[in-house]
């Protein structure tokens, strides 16, 4: 149901000819009201692409009555052509749904330091806006794949409201593999500061946490706009509760569908001084290429594992940290543990606890493994 | 020439049966003097094996005698076991040569988390010191090899002194990808201060700014022994100069020799505000993963180097970022540059300068390309 499935938002996703192969590479969501409150997180790589440095600007009013997103070209990397290509997405979309351009975000993503070709793109938000339907949500999910090789939505209905979402990539915010673009609808009748609020501590813990390669995008976006159509004003709480399960839910879509992994490695740092340990010790272990081959090819190298947690500065003994992989602790005392011959690994989900036994803080990285088809997939062709 | 090269060393290298496949994987390397100065630099991950802190608590004296060297075992996170036969391999040696253990550097590199056979290993120092030579430096290069295809040694000779080494691994210092060790070694009469400014001016040049992967291992060393055998003293800038080559050229060696790696990539940064912001700036486009997949495919994929620089705090302002790919301007101002075509990616040698227009310092990093065939060599078999 994705993006659709709040009251008050229609969407459609359609070809317009930016992708060579003719796949649907357009995609746009209005809110229709009647609040139309917004909130967004963006990519915090120094080199941003214009749609992110327009729909930054946009966002600080709060407020967002539509969203153009394409595939087949992330218009980074393209000067002031490249801005004004993004402004005239907005202007193009704000005169057929006759709002004002400044109410529009406009996402992008596929190849870097490319133009858009916009003799299709102008057209292609026309053709957009006259197929808006309150079913399109499954075909602008559809529009903005990239790589990815199935369409991710998510929903979450609570006592008369609603929270859903679409995303593309496989990916993380901050930092980010490919380009992960996130739109998120809700029905909820809640303002700007609230839907902010909710986003950050959401994508905090979800999208903050995903780490398929540890490359960060110059594109990643995730947005949250809300109707009011539910005419429902749930508490705080919930609501943001509602945001974070859509996002985990996405996040771990996104995981799922990472460009050639085999195995989703959920990484687990127990016993940390504080989250922020927890978090640094996740991602160095998340980001070893050489652990990441190793989960590859089913072997339960615990070394890999003490030499990533090593080269961070999160509060350790190397002598009393414990390390189970699958259920059983193969390192124990920095030392050599339970006999790795029983760690089961002929799954897909892999799961690595980090027991840094140095106070009671958690937190929990996913990652995918390293394989061949990885590098063929990045090698192969240019994206 | 290896170790032996520089008057007053001996060396030796055999097979003690600690690989299982028969091949050498035991080195002994000795300083017959008159001087016996020495100087030693080790991995700064916080996670060390047990002959690295062994050895890093002998050289605190700045003397060695000897370095007894083994592959097969890492003899890392092996706990208080591991120190004691580290312990005992430096006793064995020293017995052997009739001088005291604190005199004995220990090195070791394989798999991580596994005790070292020391049946085999204790009468194979006692093999090896009767095998010592004046022509044993390269069977020593030999018996340290891992997944090295070919062994590393380089020799500069001076005025009446000469700077020699060996080197096994393919990564680096500070962070390391596998195992790096190596043994430098001269004649020119020097004290253990002089060694090591001249190794720490040297290393962090060279091998701290070659970068396989990203990964640091546990057991990183790089030691220079100094006999005076020579009975020249030469002027401290020269004596550094011929080091930094020695280490330069190894380094080379161990890029050239990295993993399933089909290319290898000069990362230089210019005109950067400061040489830290150089070194980070180049460190994240040596590791970022995705254009080491693409410079495997042979595609000048600019966007990812932006995306890298993008990751960093070094100062920059993204829309006067240049990027050169063996010698064509791609990007330029941040945005397209000289058409991406022109750029020739057939020879081994990638060649990728990053324009921070920033102010005036510099550094140059090496890597090499993410391929399948690493993947299949770190994920086949444990290492």
């Amino acid at each position: 149901m994705s993006v659709t499935a709040a009251k008050g938002f229609t969407a459609a996703g359609i070809a317009a000819g930016i992708k060579e192969n003719g796949n649907p590479d357009l995609a746009l969501v209005v809110n229709n009201g009647p609040r139309r409150a917004a909130a967004g997180v963006f990519t915090s790589n120094r080199v941003k692409a214009a749609p992110v440095l327009w729909s930054e600007q946009v966002l600080k009013a709060g407020l967002l009555s539509a969203v153009v997103l394409n595939s087949g070209g992330a218009n980074a990397c393209t000067g002031p052509k490249g801005f004004q290509d993004t402004h005239a997405t907005a202007e193009k979309a704000a005169e057929a749904l006759n709002i004002g351009a400044g109410e529009v975000a406009v996402c992008s993503t596929g190849l870097i330091g490319v133009l858009l070709p916009m003799d299709k793109l102008l057209p292609g938000v026309e053709t957009a806006a006259a197929q808006l339907s309150e079913h399109g949500g499954e075909k602008a999910a559809i529009a903005i794949k990239t790589t990815d090789t199935v369409h991710k939505t998510s929903v979450v209905t609570k006592d008369g409201w609603t929270v859903g979402g679409m995303a593309k990539g496989a990916g993380m915010l901050a930092p980010g593999l490919a380009t992960m673009l996130v739109v998120l609808t809700t029905d909820a009748d809640l303002d700007s500061d609230a839907l902010d609020k909710a986003l950050r501590a959401a994508t905090r813990t979800t999208f903050d946490r995903v780490d398929s390669d540890g490359c960060m995008s110059t594109n990643d976006t995730v947005l949250l706009l809300a109707s009011g159509a539910a005419e429902v004003t749930p508490a705080y709480e919930e609501f943001a509760e509602a945001v974070r399960t859509v996002c985990d839910d996405l996040g771990q879509q996104l995981i799922r569908d990472a460009e050639g992994a085999s195995k989703d490695i959920k990484v687990e740092v127990i016993n940390a001084a504080t989250e922020d340990d927890a978090v640094e010790v996740g991602r160095s272990i998340a980001r070893n290429n050489l652990l990441k081959c190793a989960i590859h090819g089913e072997d339960p190298n615990w070394g890999r594992v003490l030499s990533a947690i090593g080269t961070t500065s999160a509060a350790f003994e190397p002598d009393r940290l414990n390390v189970a992989i699958n259920g059983v602790w193969v390192c124990k005392n920095g030392g050599v543990g339970e006999d790795r011959d029983q760690v089961d690994m002929r799954y897909r989900e892999v799961h690595i606890v980090a027991d840094l036994a140095a106070g009671s803080e958690t937190a929990t990285i996913w990652t995918n493994d390293l394989t061949a088809d990885y590098v063929h997939e990045n090698s192969a062709y240019s994206s």
